[in-house]
This record gives structure tokens, sequence and C-alpha cells, in this order.
């Protein structure tokens, strides 16, 4: 069994995805997976884009979209085509001001593309120019009231999870819970996942 | 409030993740720490890979190493340079068996690096020529028993947690944890992180 | 006008592949078209692998390739899908012996993909399983007869392209005027891959 | 002996590369190499951007700037610390007015940092606002008076050098030409080079 201040964290991290998944409106969340299903539908493109840790986020939401047979790529990767009018961005920022992020929303958005944003701020640059907001709650919303701060380090009080980790991790496991909705609604079992899977890894 | 599969899927990965931290030794990932506090000490290397979506929390793994000062790269980006003897290797597969993973381990054996292992499997290659196996409990080990099946498509029972998410996102969290101890350990505060974070993107 | 060394050595590189191009088999270039041309016919995926400056020539080529319309992938990204057999592998290595390359060229093999193999190297573990070996003379073959060595530094001569330089120049330029001999095969005009270029970078 | 269009368009780009050299102007490229030596001198990070094979091409150069023991990092890599002031940014784009490349340099100079710009477009957004702009002579500039259109699609004259191509080969050559002259000055050996060099690959 894991204990010392790792145990804390995990505990802390896991009540607090727990917590944030009462704050994820339903609204937001089904308008984001009936945007994924009629774009599948209609033979639409999606990108994925964020930076840092939302980047890596984006991607494992992105691998999941693929192995569910969606045509599916990501921002920045040598693979990727043309956006044209009617494809979708997913665009995952804590803040929703993170500059690469806004600029190629920005750019989608000229193209006529839908834009889903992934941040804790529905007033960022990024939530304003989107089609579909999903509001993620950060640490700044919920973690004051609750207290997300036990650690004393050098005097100051620290939180348990630096950063963002807060936001990414929710929004990881948000997406793979919205995964699980996708297979259901399309019919995909896991077997259908696996033979998508890479294999030459 | 989420709700519908995306809130089950969610729910469960939380419980699981939560079950699977009672289960993860304390001594193995004390044995990480150590060599990890270690290998910064002696101002060596520390490498992380992984294919995949564990490749992709190797990777956000190694941005909170960066944050926290350690010396760490990611195999096969752009900014590699060659492993010595002494320095460290993190090597992330849930199966144990990813060909390009074993393989750069073997490589990394050979020139003399430890090698942490997280993996389900203690007895597959990559766990066996590993100096230190963090084992992190995958589907296959806790989810019989706990029955997480739920869902029923084409008269299937089905995971709500497809492939390795289970093992994706315990390894996440699990690592996370890791990370506040490090920080607690090393006397870094969140501020400190903030100053090595990327500015640019 | 660009003086100095920086001149000397754009001067022998590019002299390099002018030399080079006469020792580049016409046949080995045809086999490499022909089963391009035929995967593309049939549907087929193709895949490219290298490592460190090969794999960004493997890229560079991978990405004409989808301006051209195949269906291509780059081995280690995120979307990345299954090999099939009857696939192919184009696979980039000076040496022929990249570890990581070899055993992605060897899994691929076992599935039954087409492995085409650029390197300096026909006895090479990686020639030696591939069904095309394209070889690309390297510094060792024809550096040595005509003397590529310059300039003196502390006492030594040196290489005015050091490393892997002039195979992945040569390489990069090759596959450069492959893609218009595919141009004109296919009828691909320049506008066509205008429309298949990336817009939102 | 490579033969038909492969065999013109090698030709013709080594051709290109090899005029480009005589339009590159001397002082640029010193003011380049200065930058970069003096930011090696006084500890200096140096971060390089580029989008699609520009962006490969700054890879590249970025990976022989680490054989030769520069502190460079690639923007968007998972590893990336922090810009500060007196950093140096080199950044490729053709055109001077790639969207996310274009956003990265203005974030470089609001830090204070030096940004290189390699393109083909002195009044560019990307030229304007660096510091140093060494101008790579691009297809518009050179091809026109030089006729670069001899193959014939569907009764149009066609490129033998699509899209970028030639903007992407010159500057790979010319960085190449950079680092023999940094090699020199700064009393490196390939051989030093090669220990610099990634080995679990």
């Amino acid at each position: 069994m894991v204990t010392g201040l790792t145990r804390d964290a995990i505990i802390q991290i896991i009540d607090y995805v727990s917590k944030a998944t009462e704050l994820i409106s339903d609204n937001e969340k089904d308008s984001m997976i009936d945007t994924l299903l009629n774009s599948r539908k209609e033979g639409r493109k999606i990108f994925v884009i964020g930076a840092g840790r939302s980047g890596l986020v984006a991607k494992a939401f992105a691998m999941r979209l693929m192995h569910m047979d969606f045509d599916v790529y990501v921002v920045g990767e040598t693979i990727m085509p043309p956006m044209k009018k009617g494809d979708v961005l997913i665009a995952i920022s804590g803040s929703g001001r993170t500059r690469t992020v806004v600029s190629v929303a920005e750019a989608a958005k000229s193209i006529g593309a839908k834009v889903i944003a992934l941040t804790t701020y529905p007033d960022s640059p990024l939530a304003k120019l989107a089609d579909i907001v999903v509001r993620i709650p950060g640490r700044t919303k919920l973690a004051i009231e609750e207290d997300y701060i036990i650690r004393q380090v050098r005097g100051h009080h620290e939180p348990l999870a630096p950063l963002g980790t807060l936001f990414e991790v929710t929004t990881l496991v948000f997406l793979d819970g919205v995964v699980v909705e996708l297979m259901s609604k399309l019919g995909i079992t896991e077997e259908d996942m696996k033979e998508r899977h890479a294999n030459i890894e």
C-alpha cells in the first residue's frame, strides 16, 4: 500500500476528479458528443490541439477517437491534412489563453470549422470564440473553497497537485468517460477497438 | 452534473485508481523515488519511454521532472543526448512486452544505466531486465474479481474502460503523487516549478 | 554571397549529392515507385520510420506522400492505425542497424507488410529483411576515394559534413525527386498538392 | 544511375541550392553565427521553431547544435524550459507568415529574446520583428527568371520541386554549412559530436 505524500496526493486528485464530475454540465457534454457523432456521420475530420500536458491529454483522446474509426488528427504532427468548413477542432486549455491554441482556434473559425473548447474559463479568448464550451473545473474554482492546500513546505502552504494537474487529470478522465458513451452510441466493442490499435510499436 | 455512461465510466475509473493505490507497493515507490533523488544529486540524466498512451503518461511525468530541475529527456524526441553509465531510464508498458520499449531498455542496460519499469507484469521481459519494478495493477489483475464489466453491446458484456485505460490513468495519477513527494523531499514549491514552466507556447 | 567554411561545406554537400545520384540504382528506384503506386491503387497504408535526422527525412517524405493523397503514417506519432498484410513500411537508416528501426521492420515483416529500406549497407540487418533495398551512398562509400576531408582542426583532418549529413541530405533530395516522378505518374499538379496542405498552422 | 523525372528533379534542386548560395548574404550568415557563438559563451538557451517541413529542417539543425553542446530546445516538444531574456529563437518560415511561428516569435520578443529568422521575405511579419534575418531565396525569387518549370501536366507547366521544396532543401544545406563553420570556430571535431549523439535508439 502506497503511503506518504504520494498517497495523500493521489487521494486528493481522485477526490477532486470526483467532485469536478458533479460540476461538469451534462448539456455541454451532450453537445460535445452530438457534434462528434455528427461529424463522424458526415465524414468530417476532427483535429485536436493543446499545449504541454493539456496537449498530451488531447493526444490521448485522439488515439481513442482513432480506435473508434473517427478521422482524427493532431495539430502539429507530420500527417495533418487541411481543415475544411464543417470540420471540428477540439482545443484544450485550462486558462483558455494559451497563445498557439487560441491562434489555431482562430484559424479554424475563419475556415468555418466548429471549435469545441475544454477550459476552466468561459470568459477566456478560447471559450469566447468556441462553438461549444465544456467547462472543466480547475483548481482556482474548486480548490479555494475546499482548501486543497495541506502540505507545509518552507513555511508555505503548498498544493498537493501543482500547476495544472487537477485540470489535466480531470479532463483526461472526463474524456475517457466520453469515449465509453461514444462506444455505446456507435455500438463499438473493445474488440473492435483492439483491431484498430497500433501493432508495430 | 454529468450523467449517463460518461458518468458511470468516470466513477469506475476513479474507483479503480483508488483501489489500485492500495495495491501499489510502498517499497517499490520508495525505491523509485530514492533512485530519482540520487540521480539528481549525482547529475545523472533521466530518460523516459513508452508507446501509445503509456508514452503520453511518460511525457507528462517528464514535464514535471523538468519543472523540478531534473535533467530529463524523452526517447525519440529531437533533443536527446547519449545515455551514459549510471543514467536512469523510466520505461512504462502495461504488458511489459512493447517491442520498442523493451528494445530501448535492453540498450540502456547494456550501457550500464538503471532501468525503472512501470508495468502490470513482474514476469514480463521489461520487468525482468529492470533494476526497479513498480507494479501498477492492470485491469486483468483487479477487474475480473471486481467485475469491471457492466455495459452490454451486441449481446456482449463490455468494459467501462477499454484497452489500457485503467493502467494508463492509474500510472498517471500515481506519478503525479510521486511528483508531490519529490517536491517535498527537494523543498521545491509550486512557485519554483512555475518559473521552470514553458512560457512561449 | 556566402563565404568561408559554410560555403565550402555547402559546395561539398551539393557535389556529393550530385555524384551519389549517379550511383543510385534506377532499378531500385523504379521498384520503390512501383510499390508505392500499387499500394495506393490497392488502398494500402504506408508507414515511415527512421531515427534522428533520418527520421526527419522520413517525415518530410511522408508529408509529400500525404499531399499526393497516399494513406500515410509516421510510426510513433499519435495517429497510427494498425499495419495489415500488404501494407508498406519505408525504413530509413544509413547504417541499417538502428535498433528501433530494425525492430519495427521485423514486426512489419511478421505481419506480411512490404519493407522498403533506404540504407547505405545492403548487408545490414535492415536491408536483409527488406523486400526492396534502395542503396543510398554514404560517406564511407564515396568519401574515401573522393577525399571528402579538407578541413584541419587541432591537427586532425575533419570532414566538411559530419556524421550522417551526406546520407541524410542525399536521401532527402532523392526522395524529393521521387515525389516529382510520382506526381507525374499520378497526374497530380502542384495545385492539387496545395489543396491537401495543412492550413491551420 | 537514376534516370527519369527523379533525376531531372534532383539536378534541378542541386542546381538551385548552388545558385541560392550565391545569393545568401555573408553578413547575415556571420550575424547568425556570432549570435549563436555568443549565446553559447553566455550560457543562453536556443529554441527552434518551424511548421511542416520547415519545422523538420529546424529540428535537423537543433540536433547538430546539441551535438556541439549548445543548450537547445524545440518549441512544442515535451522538454522545453522557459525562455529568458537574452535567449535566442531560430524561426524558419519561407513565407514569414506562418501563424504559430509568428505567434511564438512575438512571445520571444516580448520576453527580450533575440529572434533569428530564416525566410524568403524580408518584409514579412516574421522578418520585421526579427533581430537577425537570413534571407533564403525561395522559388518565387529565383525560379521565375530561371524558369524552373519543365514538366507538363494536363496542359499546365509544372515545377520540378513543388511547394516549399527549394526553400526547405536550401535552408537545410545552408544550415549544415553553418554547422561546419561553428565546429571550426569552437574547435569541435566529428569525434566530439559522435560522443554527444543519441545511442539508445
